[in-house]
């Protein structure tokens, strides 16, 4: 097995997987940009570089910096967690082609399902239900005008190489199309260097319900339940749970099921996501894949017992997976709420700033990742994710009063900096939401005249 | 069911128990003494009374004062939470005589159970194994030798109203029993007012394991699992752990079964922890009955998943238990290390003071159970546990690799302030405790030389 890993990512996500490797007997080297050099990761790690400036570009998406400081560290495995290079084919094989073992799928899987339309394909041939979309890239607006006709509206534009709720349109109207197409290929160019576009009927009711699945080197892997994700707000999760509230378990077996097929089916290694619409009537659709592991991983992770990142870290070490999907027994409701240092009064608008003060919600089945700390701060560089707070409990409506009140207990104030706690709270406290019958429309979103309503109600709370 | 609940106590336990008081929807009423004016409970509390000066005695031991608090506050029950009033039958009477329901056995059974030579009576009756012992208290020294004569050496001398493993002593030759005996009853006396003695044959290799009950006001009952609490200093538990590691399942039933069915012979109602002494060749005896939840109580939460202190205030309120033994299935093993202020350097002498720096350990499966907090402090006037570090997993030797790491990122230093943090961590990596085939004596205690040694370490690293 390989003895020194390379953190290859900032924030809360680093330190939860500097701990995995701390308990494997790991060495754990952290890289951080000068913005990061504070962070609670550099203190933790064995060693830390600093691999360059704040922006991303010029450190953790720097493969040549990252590579380096492997080795000259001795590093000889990198884990990229999400984002940044977790997800670009090139640093996978760049890390292989340097005797370096990154944490994830082969390179040549990651391009294929990176590829958004690629991807479909496959999973179409797979046998994976689909929603009806364009067969591959559309090329122009003219065409996209037909492929839209045979789909049907409302249709949804996304970026080829998009992911993540990025690079992607709704188009109601065919008199919007030509337009809306032309903006989307202009982001997706500027977003990805690839304005390739696909087209898919678009589900204004859906909801968003994931599958985790783990697949070892030999072919043998196992789905870990249904994430419903569906509390979004501008396609961003903001509260996700399993098991998915509501979901008949057939429907949840034969969506695990279709992911794992789907997975093996693409020669899938590691630890990956399956995301899938589910529609009023009980039909799901294949989305995406995120060839990762997934900011909402700890929920599954409190409900089965397992520690994913070791998963990761042992399937990439080679060994065999000695889980059996026969043998998995998740246990009660999980959810997790993402607490984001920004302002619901203000739209939302990022409002990082220093942590003069801060106050972390603890007890019975709470778990909080964060690499906050009072003194510390949320840097306006990166994404303004502050903390993730998760909560156990044996069934949902406990985990619902057990989240309210380790939110309650949540406290951040320092100058500049804002949080979404309070709208937080106000998604948990939506009767749709209590229900668990929401569907992606409950939470803003331009196709939510609602969200706005619940935006106000929070920014006076 | 009631509506506001004061919680007669103060650190950890009070903060643990007003989270749950919240997650019900009960409003939580702190008391303080002069000493934890700044204490984090009384932050999180609706309201919260002042209810003396920091000694005990004239505080958290002041019945008066804290009935007077429920009067003014309206609190119409009270969580004794552990120590101070939670095993004073008269505290437990008088709550009820002002309508106040106390959140524990009523008071008699408190009672019965508190007068240890009762207690093995009661337990004798129900037909629990005993260690051969006295009939019942022994008045005078020279009637105690003829006891012990026919226990047969070493014995151990109790007091009747001691406890938690206090007013006690081994004796190991009949020459320095009445010297002993006349120790133990001046202890006793000044200890609990109460100097009637009792006598037991004394195990010096046994473990100690104990039985977590939870029994509702209907005579129905079940048993959560076995704690093994054998690593402990001069009688303190230091680490606990569940399941008990290398215990047969048929033994651990048995002594499930024999703890339930002694509760239940006493009319007992509430949660409750029957501690035992497993012998080398796996026959058990019984020991004592703690009629309150027990410091170690998260480790029986995080396999079973089970709000213990839930489960108590619903028992209170007359709500009828709804688990069943048949479908309690505990999951992986859980352990517990008590970081407590004081200096293994200086023969464990608190070591209580400001926490100028503080870092508590997180992550997957990890919980820490504190009311300290950055800037905070740990009083020299109670007792010094500043934090109670639990993790969770699959197995006992990845809980004690967690451990490890969990116990490798706490951090707390101050003027003055030291903590047992790193004689923890040399006790977790003893052979015989990682083999889990330790017993009462592997950490300290006058009868165990070994001890000295691991204190030495302790202090070098």
């Amino acid at each position: 097995m390989f003895t020194t890993v390379l953190i290859a990512n900032r924030g809360e996500i680093a330190l939860r997987v500097a701990r995995t490797c701390r308990e494997l007997g790991l060495r754990v080297v952290a890289v951080y940009s000068t913005e990061d050099r504070d962070a609670a990761v550099v203190d933790l790690a064995d060693e830390s570089v600093c691999i360059g400036p704040g922006p991303a570009r010029a450190s953790y998406l720097n493969m040549s910096a990252i590579l380096e400081a492997a080795r000259r560290t001795g590093a000889d495995a990198v884990h990229p967690g999400y984002g940044f290079l977790s997800e670009v084919p090139d640093f996978a094989e760049a890390c292989e082609a340097h005797g370096i073992t990154f944490v994830g799928p082969p390179a040549p899987v990651i391009e294929r399902l990176g590829d958004k339309a690629a991807a479909r394909a496959a999973m179409a041939a797979a046998g994976l239900p689909m929603l009806p979309g364009s067969d591959g890239p559309v090329q122009c607006p003219d065409l996209a005008v037909k492929v839209a006709a045979q789909i049907g509206y409302p249709v949804i534009v996304k970026a080829v190489a998009g992911g993540g709720g990025r690079g992607m349109q709704v188009v109601h109207e065919p008199g919007d199309l030509v337009r809306q197409f032309r903006e989307v290929k202009s982001a997706a160019q500027s977003l990805f260097g690839d304005d390739r576009l696909y087209l898919e009927r678009y589900l204004p009711t859906a909801r968003h319900v994931e599958v985790q699945i783990l697949c070892d080197q030999y072919g043998h892997g196992v789905y870990l339940g249904l994430r419903d994700c569906s509390a979004q707000r501008r396609r961003q999760k903001i509260i996700e749970e399993t098991p998915a509230p509501g979901l008949a378990p057939e429907l949840a077996r034969q969506m695990g099921e279709a992911a794992l097929r789907g997975a093996l089916a693409t020669g899938y290694v590691g630890a990956g996501t399956f995301e899938f619409l589910v529609d009023g009537d009980g039909g799901f659709h294949f989305m995406e894949v995120n060839c990762r592991i997934q900011v909402e991983h700890p929920v599954t992770e409190l409900t089965h017992g397992i520690d994913l990142v070791r998963e990761q870290l042992l399937i990439a070490a080679g060994e065999r997976l000695t889980l059996r999907q026969e043998d998995l027994a998740p246990r009660g409701a999980a959810m997790e709420c993402r607490i984001n240092a920004e302002d619901p009064s203000r739209d939302f608008v990022p409002a990082p700033g220093r942590l003069t003060e801060l106050r972390l919600p603890a007890g019975p089945f709470v778990r909080v990742d964060t690499d906050a700390y009072p003194g510390g701060r949320v840097s306006p560089a990166y994404d303004p994710l502050l903390a993730k707070v998760v909560v156990w409990a044996p069934d949902r409506p406990q985990a619902l009063l057990r989240m309210r009140r380790a939110l309650g207990e949540f406290h951040a104030a320092g100058p500049g900096l804002a949080t979404n706690r309070d709208f937080l709270l106000a998604v948990l406290d939506h009767p749709q939401f209590i229900e668990g019958t929401h569907d992606t429309s409950l939470v803003g979103g331009i196709s939510c005249p609602g969200a706005r309503g619940l935006t106000e109600e929070a920014s006076i709370g």
